[in-house]
């Protein structure tokens, strides 16, 4: 394998903490070449030209379509505003690029199925930053739950909830707008869930949300008027996977004292899984055997043997933190190129959060059920 | 105030509870005169007589109808299986006395409405065997929540998860039957935690229920045949307060790991509170006041300050248990009797929580919400 | 066996805690036949019938002496200040009663002797108020390092600190006098955990401790004049168990915002126990066996499984209080009389904590080690 | 300020972790120029090599003390074995060079002392690795101590426990001789803990310690026969801070359970203070104010109003991990050579480490306390 040249389109905080895992992981990382910074792009050029020294880039561009176009990039990564994402992601692809791109991948569901088809057809590679995904101790719980640790499952009760948004008097975002922010809570925090919930249980065959938007209006930043916020604060989801198995979601972007609380509960015949990010570096773990008297929860500290943790440290409860699932994202990534083989969160799975997006938001609009398998995301034309 | 003269029906697991909370809420309570343990009856009168001398009453019986007409007594105390709890507590009622009934008040919320009728009609205090709301922090909770020191109250999610019947392998037991046990952890777990946010935050004004049965059959405890299940091991609600705050309850009894798991989290806008029964010394609360930097979840033990604890204690922290509840429930019932004021729990809340229960089963049934505003539950012949 | 006749010496908070224990351990423990509340004493005589008719004992007495020397009587329960205990308890013993004695059992190591010796000659059984010691999973922790399940000790870090007396401006009172008190925290504190930990892991061998006053004066509560404390805020002692395994005790009334910080780590070859009585429904095993990526420390709720749990409640998880302790403490003692084996904790362990005591004063003092195997112990006349 | 050419010696673990830091801190911290990678050292020239292509180094050598003496190297960076830092840092200071040495900065007190005064005399910035000092929650601990918050200290209790030689069957290593070693668990852990500290309240002004080998012999990694082990696996200390508050550290290597359990509480007039490393994102804090009933630990989640937090991430609670800290100590360096004003953990701070860690063994030995001061320290020729 020869080093990748990436060039990466955004420099706010998520383009940063790209460039930083862009500059870590081959160091982190032995059995991978350093990745090459190649071009930073924003849309000042000033901006780009003095992100690009100060992280490293050996070129600056404010000009994302000859990027994209550049032959002698490789990778595409795309950090900028999500109402841009489907526009330049389908640029790179039709260049042939493999592309990485911060969720979401589109804000729409239609828009997000013709990245997933356009990159299926290409034959590139793509990553979706679901980096909460790849924590050591969820990949853990994930080969535990498909080893058969955890028996049957029974249930999965999971949540994200954060604070950012519980006072009124934060001013109005482009989050609040439908047409750049898409949905409200559900599509900033809930898909971070959604597909987590998928990547350990598999596909969710039905849901029936309910959303709820408590402050309805907020005070122009500038102006400050009040304007009419456009999505919900809350979302409620009750759903099932693989026809049987009951699930819930429960989605707050105004949880006041939650600062990334994104977790879950997943109960089983066997034994019982549950994660918290805020305690990203433990997974509590209740094994149904045993002499009764002497079961609990046990709180799992990451460690060496845990995937991935050995390359940041060789010793167990040292910590991991938030940046250093971005490098293993990265690495990840770095994989499914080396091998062709797709990696979880691609713009497959990307594609299919927003679906699951649309679906959760016309199950609350009708007051019922709405059928999630794939054929019947991929043919209900009231999903938008 | 006089000495009250009760008589106990039932001397099994929960009758003891009573009879252990019945002979020490004197010593505890001292501005209360200690309850007579008058009769204590069972089925079979050797028990009676050998629970009489094991638990200092006066006297044994096994004629419950004679008990409830006997005017030497003042309080009829019902621990039996739920199925009898209709019939006595009428006859108690109807003879003047005052009830305490464990939970439910009955199978079906057409009983329970007849009782809270008759209570109120014969003008007697009623109360029920709801004592997790008894706990000293969850009444700190509720006063706080009134007080205004969590502010406007945005989203409540409760849970009551256990695992006593987790495993296939337990026997069929009455639980599983319609009949005896109505609905399955909805009733047995679930309306404890209704009852508890009602308690908390007011009426709930709509449900949304989905309710599962994994095992759908268990083994006859005699026969070892596989009997069929005929209610649900898991009930997820949606539902709203006051017609627009958003809830959750996550009820299970094969919730693998989880011994007592009662508990929620309340996010306001002034603050958050979160409670669980398996820490019942401990009530979690976030302000959102004070330096930004300096702000977390708190862990507020129980001691002297919070109410009833100090009867039972001096020094903080030194944690109460499950029976202490029970002792401030039969404490809240003589305070009730003494003022004639009613208690929380009494029939009305136990008739409202067989109603919600109704409703949530409607609503599963037919995948869509339903109205559970006090007028609409009674009017709603669909609930039974 | 027959019923047992109680003579309660003291109405203050441990005379009303245990007037609860005696009057529901016969409710809530089957096996044993309710003792009887003969009587109860106060220096007051109206105080003491005020708490005869309000605790339920037959008769009401101001006379110590003479209840001490009652034929009528089978146990002397004592519960007054702690200089009064030696005199007190002597007395029983000398009247051939069985005596129960809150702690401390003298203020001298060397009454505490007479007091152990004496009940020894005498045949009687003892026992002492030392209620953490009957917490189930306290009882369960010994029972594991007894079978071997924790290995060879390597390492015992125990601590006990409470806030009661962090701030300055709280009162002088009989805490502070050596003549009253004896030691400070060492006394009030540090003896609860210097017992749970000879419970646990034996004898301590020597030890080595540091005293300080950090409040050196107080305001008198009448008339405001500061006077001078007389005994340690903090205790530290290092020490060895067998003459090899490591140890330490942290003890403090000072330490702000501990209500009831009694707690151990245990340390073993095979894996190690952690205790906090502020959770004390809960111990955390680890297991140093299994797969490395699945270890971690596992909390073990209280359940009807661990010693005497059931007897309270058939349901896990649901919570002990500090009361149910005492009932399980006269239910030990009540076993203890009924076979003649004697109780953990009797006057022979509260003699040899008297003496353990006064020998980490002794090494604070010298700033040296000091023997406290028995017989140094029982020889060393410095020990005061 | 220019970008400064590092030299790094030693390519083991802690060589990679010090190489992520320089090719992170610039992309991180975008106020400080990125350091250069300029050699990168090794005893073998094709480690060396590999690691300089690897991590980013523009050349390699295996000639340590040319590379200290190589004008175009501003830093020197040692994270060789313990038993060459004393030698390399010598011969950099003696060059002129900036040091940044992994701790221990020497095996012995009067190396230490030596190295300390050179880096004086010749005016250079030095740094040590004592990376838990730089978290962010610490650095608030110290922030809040010194602006009062927590009062007047009373107590200060640290622990520093791991279990990476808790099995007697883990082979003999250089930990385990004098020679290579120094002291055992005081050594490796506990310099990190007695540092903390120092860092949080000041100088330790007396120490009393307790040192124990567990695991006398260990199998010799290659012949199998056992070897005598020279240093302890458990270390206790008291110790007093300015002459008056108390303290303890309970250290040990073989605390099975324990990944990286370095914490502390703190106890003051005002408040207290509570960490532990294996949640390194939560500091937990108790404030005596405010109503009684609603006090309470709380647990504050690391954010970007912390120190440093918002370099790596601009949301609260994501969580940093043990390598950001590295960044952090970097980061701290790199503005300590930009201004010239000491960092804290420098040589100074390395060398007080060292003394206090010879004095606990002296105490040890002696079975007495002994003086700390710095003067007392600096002239105590028994100190070795």
């Amino acid at each position: 394998m020869t080093q990748l040249r990436f060039g990466l389109i955004g420099t706010g905080f998520m383009g940063n903490a790209h460039a930083i895992a862009l500059r870590s992981v081959g160091t982190v990382f032995d059995e991978f070449d350093a990745p090459i910074l190649a071009t930073v792009v924003d849309a000042e050029l000033a901006v780009a030209q003095r992100c690009a020294a100060a992280w490293g880039f050996d070129t600056a561009s404010d000009d994302w379509r000859s990027v994209c176009n550049d032959p002698a990039i490789d990778v595409v990564d795309i950090c900028t505003p999500n109402h841009l994402h489907w526009e330049m992601a389908m640029e790179a692809i039709r260049a042939g690029k493999h592309v990485y791109c911060e969720k979401p991948l589109a804000l729409t569901a239609a828009q997000a199925m013709q990245l997933r088809d356009a990159a299926a057809a290409a034959g590139v590679q793509t990553s979706m930053g679901f980096n909460y995904m790849c924590n050591p101790l969820v990949e853990l719980a994930r080969n535990m739950i498909q080893a058969g640790e955890i028996g049957e499952s029974f249930n999965f009760r999971g949540w994200y909830e954060e604070d950012y948004l519980a006072d009124p008097a934060t001013p109005f975002s482009w989050r609040c707008l439908r047409s750049q922010g898409g949905a409200g809570a559900l599509a900033d925090l809930g898909t971070h869930l959604i597909n987590m919930a998928e990547y350990l249980l598999g596909p969710v065959t039905s849901v029936l949300g309910s959303l709820t938007t408590i402050h309805e209006q907020r005070p122009d930043p500038v102006s400050g008027a009040l304007r009419k916020v456009e999505n919900e604060d809350i979302a409620q989801v009750m759903c099932r996977f693989d026809d049987q198995i009951p699930g819930s979601f429960d989605i707050s972007r105004i949880a006041t004292g939650k600062k990334c609380g994104l977790g879950f509960e997943l109960y089983g015949s066997k034994g019982s899984i549950a994660f918290d990010q805020e305690r990203m570096n433990e997974l509590r773990l209740y094994s149904a055997s045993g002499a009764a008297d002497r079961r609990g929860y046990r709180t799992i500290l990451s460690g060496p043997q845990h995937p991935h943790y050995a390359a940041f440290c060789p010793a167990p409860g040292h910590g991991l933190g938030i940046n250093d699932l971005k490098v293993i994202e990265v690495r990840n990534f770095l994989a499914s190129i080396a091998s062709g083989a797709p990696v979880f969160s691609d713009f497959a799975n990307g594609c299919r959060v927003q679906q699951l997006t649309a679906a959760i938001e016309l199950s609350a609009a009708q007051g019922t059920w709405v059928d999630t398998r794939q054929s019947a995301l991929d043919n209900n034309d009231a999903l938008v």
